[in-house]
């Protein structure tokens, strides 16, 4: 009997040409040629092409007449594949294993929904999703994942190089951050609290304790939009930082953050470039451009002949500025700036005349991938703030407390990770960036 | 005026020494004597004693009569301390600054609710969590929070090396994980949904695609229990690995796992030995040991003279055994095995006979730091075993789907990171370790 604990993974296999190696792995994809079969191994490292011929033993089988995704351990010798081949859409490598034995261990007797060798870049999302663990086997979802991870390394290296402290805030929050709508509600023991929608005002305590923290977590957002840019269960990847001079601190501190992520990600996950044809993004040498969202909205007004005075980015001005930006300003990447008052967040700064905030957007190829802010950090400024935004300061009374402990000028960002994924490789929907995404119709599996 | 922008963090004294430095932080404590008045000023990184006399010019006000946790900038320049002083339970360094411009950025001229230099030790655990964006100012609050920190990094280096892919699965899901109890009920766009209880599920779909996975995220329980080792969200450090040959494979990782992070956290959070008097966890040469259940239970009952014939583990059973694996076997660590199919879910393997399952608990000094197991990947057994713990399998239609994919045998752990920092530490309370706890009593702050 083989056994799996001398077991080498297909990514180890480079190391052991000419060498006798035993894997253990699924049947991605089966070819029989009569005399010969190929099998395409693929364990959790990657594929390798199975040379099946009437040499090898069957443990415990008279045929080799098993299904797709069967789980199966081989031993036999690691060879340079004889012929250049044409590779199909996902490559197999230069080496194969001329199989001497192969036992079963689980073997897979029915038709699967769908070949995940064959169909994926065909069938409709909803089947893509339906069949999620099915379907996250083939190697185009896994290098989704592979390459978020890469970028989710990256955010955590970078903010922990910076002195920032890796922090957890509760999920389950007693009132609705920004002020009540878009939260869900959860039965605590019969009483009502609710998800959070972001770390705000955790990360804000935090930074009273650290001075500068960050977190990577799920966020929870109950908005009934449909679209392919929404998830109502995502990663953020936040941040705050203490005794900033201007906000203008926060923006520079997010652009080395994401030349840090460009960089690191372009070195080790280049290989996904095999598997999925995307474009590096850029950013010019004078920085990430800003402009205000008065300028923005200006701009876009222009490009679509329009009159509209809405002080306001929809998702087509979202898209239009991007092109313009790479366009003309060379970059993938954009802050809009001073959002109006009204439009924002109670907490966050407004500028001297207080019409607008020290805030930002940050579009990353015409799409929101978070946004940023200073925040007020004198009680009664906040307490009247709030007024302003029909919030009673009651309602927030631990928060408010925190700015009598003494609070320096502060503020930071909160990005989406799923987001940031998907316009990295160019993918169509927010939720192929997303594991099990979660939106207004789906909660499964 | 002083200049935030050229400002360097009291970490950075050290090489600064005999300098003129800018300075920002918090007053965490304050002496005066007349002439000369001491201040600790505090930041993110460390405590520095400012000397203030009458030729430190305060710029904006006459006096200096500020209130603890005040924010306040200084120029000056920093010098070896005079005098050998008797230094108190949190101690300055060697180094102070002689201040010459003090700028009081947010002045706190109210009283706070309690010192945090004084206080902290004394002030009832219900006042300590109240004023929790005030009492985690504390260096020994914040040391705490600095030394889980380390322990997560260890645990997420140690398994990025052996391969396990980090992944993100969701908190909100459509049934309650583990069989209907102690899950909280969300309202999702007027639907019953559920905050999961563990990724149990997701992370053994993802043994499908990546084969090792490991998650560090939020953990909900809606467990009525008041006691000083529970709380109703807590983060997990779970793992899943495939192709196991058996359930001990999981053990010696987790082992190996741990021996890594009691390394990293020796060499890098020694100096919360200078706050907190912690002793360091050992294991024997041998390993952790291992007993069954039923053993253990013979111990307990042995050693407190009991007849008791319950295959259980009290929270006193635990702190027994705890204390016999010190005494006996000269280890912080042990696995119990081998636990009652009845008492374990039902997606744990059993062993031959049926009775007990190929499971443990991992106790660390007398308490369940976490539990592990093999899980059936058979999926007609998991639809008998189902029904032996009386659920219907067509509520788990997704996860029944998962094991006609081909699922290779597989298994995982899930360990609490609060409780594994309050053990380590010797804290009395695992809210001591979560930096906003929630309790069946408490949501807030």
């Amino acid at each position: 009997m083989l056994k799996l604990s001398n077991r080498i993974q297909i990514g180890d296999t480079i190391r052991n040409a000419n060498k006798e190696a035993i894997l253990a792995g699924w049947v991605y994809r089966k070819r029989d040629h009569g005399k010969v079969s190929f099998i395409d191994l693929r364990d959790g490292s990657g594929l390798l092409q199975l040379v099946v011929t009437k040499n090898t033993r069957i443990i415990g089988r008279k045929e080799l007449n098993i299904g797709l995704e069967s789980v199966i351990l081989v031993r036999g010798k690691i060879k340079k594949r004889p012929l250049k081949l044409v590779n199909p859409e996902i490559p197999t490598g230069a080496l194969e294993m001329e199989v001497a034995e192969l036992e079963v261990l689980v073997g897979n007797e029915q038709a699967l929904p769908l070949d995940i060798s064959k169909d994926i870049g065909k069938v409709h999302l909803d089947t893509l999703l339906n069949y999620r663990p099915l379907t996250l086997r083939s190697p185009k979802e896994q290098s989704i994942f592979k390459f978020s991870e890469k970028i989710e390394e990256g955010y955590r290296e970078f903010m922990k190089k910076e002195g920032f402290t890796e922090i957890h805030t509760p999920k389950i929050i007693p009132t609705a951050t920004e002020g009540g709508a878009n939260v869900f509600r959860v039965d605590y023991f019969g009483k009502d609290v609710f998800l959070a929608q972001s770390p705000q005002f955790y990360k804000q305590m935090m930074v009273g304790v650290f001075e500068k923290v960050f977190e990577i977590g799920p966020v929870f957002r109950a908005e009934p939009h449909y679209t392919s840019r929404h998830i109502n269960e995502f990663t953020g990847l936040d941040a705050e930082m203490g005794f900033i001079g201007d906000y203008s601190d926060i923006m520079a501190k997010l652009e080395d953050c994401i030349r840090f992520i460009m960089d690191k990600v372009g070195k080790e996950a280049s290989n996904v470039k095999k598997i999925i044809n995307y474009r590096e993004p850029k950013i010019p040498k004078s920085g990430i451009p800003k402009i205000t969202l008065k300028e923005g909205v200006k701009i876009i007004n222009k490009i679509r002949k329009s009159k509209d005075v809405a002080l306001d980015l929809d998702p087509e001005g979202e898209r239009i500025l991007g092109e313009y930006t790479l366009d003309k300003l060379k970059s993938d990447f954009i802050f809009v700036t001073e959002y109006p008052t009204s439009a924002r967040p109670f907490y966050q700064m407004p500028t001297e005349e207080g019409k607008f905030t020290r805030s930002f957007d940050i579009l990353f190829r015409g799409l929101e991938l978070g946004t940023g802010a200073q925040r007020i950090h004198d009680p009664k400024k906040l307490a009247e703030s709030m007024k302003k935004h029909q919030l009673n300061p009651k309602d927030f009374k631990d928060y408010i407390s925190l700015f009598k402990f003494g609070m320096p000028p502060h503020g930071g960002w909160g990005l989406g990770l799923e987001r940031f994924t998907k316009q990295w490789l160019g993918l169509d929907n927010v939720r192929l960036a997303s594991l099990f995404p979660r939106d207004v119709k789906r909660v499964r599996p």
